[in-house]
């Protein structure tokens, strides 16, 4: 007898974890729509071809690749077989592989569906996706992203509407947060300014570390790249600027005098932050130049939201790319997104103590089956209710009183309702509130009303 | 460059048909929540030691695997990669499978948490399925599958409770149909009455057919399966049987008057039936003795649901299952469940024309951006609109007026609202009915009205 189990890095989700899930999920995906981004979705399983060489080499490797099916080894000769290249072998036995994000699958999407498009097209994606990587606590192998996006446009009124977006969500959620908002020109505005356009990856994969390492690894970590001495020095004081946001941006106006670049950044920084206030955006957002992300493919904004209330990565992030779609044949489509990270707003929740004790998808009534001639009776009570669209169960058979009322406990039920012979012929029911513990004479009519309205 | 496509087999959706696919899913999962179901969700990826041999020999087939990450070779020796069984490398190369149907998975999940579920454990799982079937019309890849099971109870209220669940679905969907009913312990009945239990598979899978290659097609069959011409005699009339449903119940009940198994299988469906008129079913049930479906591991009750109008096979099935989690060391669970088909039902729907116009996901009303002046005034409606949660849209740049009003029509919104100089200056907003072409004057707080009214 085979003991069950599931492959490691992946998780069965029990309804009381569904529950929170989609309470999450719920709560992101009305926020979407009311903001008219439209729901997408596209194959678990995608060409390799689609995906090789998007990731750098690294994420090659942790693609999960589905073995061709039917004669797999049809294309493999005899000698590819004896070298054992499992790179190659494994591209001759496999066309296919899981979807690693949501970014790539999106790309591909609108390049192959680009006629039916109507640009700007604003789309959201909440699915799973797979990578390779060696599971450990918070990481997994099978993980859901919540992706929003909007392609074809470069009105900067797309980043403020993710910033709206931002703040809606986690005002929903009951999630203080700060965003932290940075701009890619800034940062390359930083890289010329020094004559060191070339190292723009070295020094922004450095000055994100600044929370982290602090700011004397930071230098050394930039002395280490080849960095001369004066042009650390001449950056220190874009990584250490301090002030409010407006006294940032009159720093910078000043460093960037000559430097045009870096006033494209400056100057759709300030534009972002006039919305904000004319949209009063209710959430705080901070101005921070050692924030740089995925880079290789920011050219714009790039967000990213903390937590105010729990230590925790970032639960949010995102920015404006512009040359996402050309791998696949479809240039000059610029774009701006952002995406939820599920599993750490699971946590922040649980860790807060935030989530809604019940909701739309729990059980409100369980009525007790007292045998053939109660069930009859409370059958029709149950139909009533559900005619108004109210979560109710009977218990299926005539078991104990106390596994009946085990059983509501466990699926934390609202109410118990109970109707025994006396019930019957007063023709009214027991209500027994489960939270409290007080039981009331209702009839079926005051019953509906009160659970109608404990919503 | 490439020219991008995704695996045969599986496909895209757009947000016109995620509005429509969502539309299923969301009209079934809130039934299944009125009937006190709770979501669970698996990994998409399971054991191969799960999977295999539980669909059969074709199913091993058609299940596709998951090359292991790393060296996929560690475990192959040299003899056996020159021996290129397929099979045997394939186990050695691959651990994982992506899941095959919902109904294994929820086997080894029920096993796997038992000492957390309380039982009657009533369940529902929306997922996506793989399988490597050769895809043609109307077969997919990739496809969803709704389950809906109850185990832990043997009471017949839980089928009755399914069929209140089918009745309700396609009422929400308004989609006509009729429940074929049949019971497994008819089928084994009639197997015994003619002295040929051993036959049960071949006698089930021959008359499962009547409907598709009619009675003389069957009796073929039958005599080839070597029953002799008395027993095909002898069921002729249980495979032809007609008349009403309590006229096929009195002429079973003088068949099997020396029968336990089928007598037995009689009182069930008398009993789902008398449930049905209590609880007023609104659906028309039928009792079909050729109905057999996956007759491996059903036991008991046999469910299939037909689309009166529309020909197409059988939209959602199911029935009560006595042994499914013996095979992962829980014997003695039983169950009962159904399967919704998303697929078919959409085409249903499409066929029927009867997927609602607009939904919650879809856009209420868009804006028209002037400039920046009028783009200020009218962020400000915006919000206010999206605050009573009115899917709500502003163009995100100053476009022409046609390619505004191409982007409304595109995505169908259902209201464009126009905001230039004159209603900035009235502090009134033209407003556009989409689909009426009829045009308003009115204020905020009226189009707020109008919009909330519309739903």
């Amino acid at each position: 007898m085979q003991k069950p189990s599931i492959p490691k890095g992946t998780r069965d989700f029990t309804p009381a974890e569904m529950v929170r899930r989609n309470y999450i999920f719920d709560t992101v995906r009305t926020i979407f729509q009311k903001f008219g981004f439209q729901p997408i979705e596209t194959p678990a399983m995608e060409n390799l071809a689609t995906l090789l060489g998007k990731y750098g080499e690294e994420g090659d490797k942790l693609l999960f690749r589905i073995l061709n099916s039917g004669d797999f080894l049809s294309d493999v000769s005899e000698q590819e077989l004896s070298e054992k290249n499992l790179n190659r072998l494994s591209l001759k036995m496999c066309e296919k592989g899981l979807r690693y994000d949501l970014t790539v699958p999106f790309a591909r999407f609108v390049v192959q569906h680009r006629d039916e498009i109507c640009f700007p097209f604003k789309r959201y994606q909440i699915q799973p996706v797979w990578r390779a990587d060696r599971p450990q606590k918070g990481r997994y192998r099978e993980f859901y992203q919540c992706d929003v996006d909007v392609v074809g446009s470069n009105s900067l009124l797309n980043e403020v509407e993710l910033l709206q977006i931002i703040a809606d969500v986690f005002r929903a959620l009951n999630i203080r947060v700060v965003v932290k908002l940075n701009n890619r020109k800034i940062l390359s505005g930083i890289a010329e300014l020094i004559g060191q356009s070339d190292k723009i990856t070295d020094i922004t994969v450095a000055i994100d570390k600044l929370e982290k390492i602090g700011i004397e690894k930071v230098n050394e970590e930039l002395l280490s790249k080849d960095l001369s001495t004066e042009a650390v020095e001449a950056i220190q004081p874009v990584i250490q600027l301090s002030g409010s946001n407006s006294e940032k941006l009159d720093q910078l106006d000043s460093l960037f005098a000559n430097c045009a670049t870096g006033r494209d950044g400056i100057a759709e920084i300030r534009t972002i932050f006039a919305y904000a206030k004319t949209m009063k955006i209710h959430v705080p957002i901070e101005l921070d130049l050692t924030l740089a992300r995925g880079l290789n493919y920011y050219t714009g904004a790039i967000f990213e939201v903390k937590a105010v209330d729990v230590q925790i990565g970032s639960i949010c992030g995102g920015g404006r790319y512009d040359n996402l779609t050309e791998i696949f044949g479809l240039p000059d489509v610029s774009g701006v997104g952002i995406s939820f990270g599920a599993d750490r707003i699971y946590d922040v929740l649980t860790q807060l103590n935030a989530f809604p004790s019940r909701t739309a998808q729990t059980t409100k009534v369980l009525f007790i089956n007292f045998g053939p001639t109660e069930e009859k009776h409370v059958l029709e009570l149950v139909a009533y209710l559900r005619e108004f669209d109210i979560n109710t169960e009977i218990y299926p058979e005539a078991a104990k009183m106390k596994k009946q009322m085990a059983y509501a406990n466990s699926k934390q039920v609202a109410y118990v309702a109970i109707v025994g012979e006396n019930e019957m012929a007063d023709n009214r029911i027991s209500l027994k509130n489960m939270t409290t513990g007080e039981q009331t004479s209702v009839t079926l009519e005051e019953m509906k009303n009160q659970l109608l309205l404990n919503h």
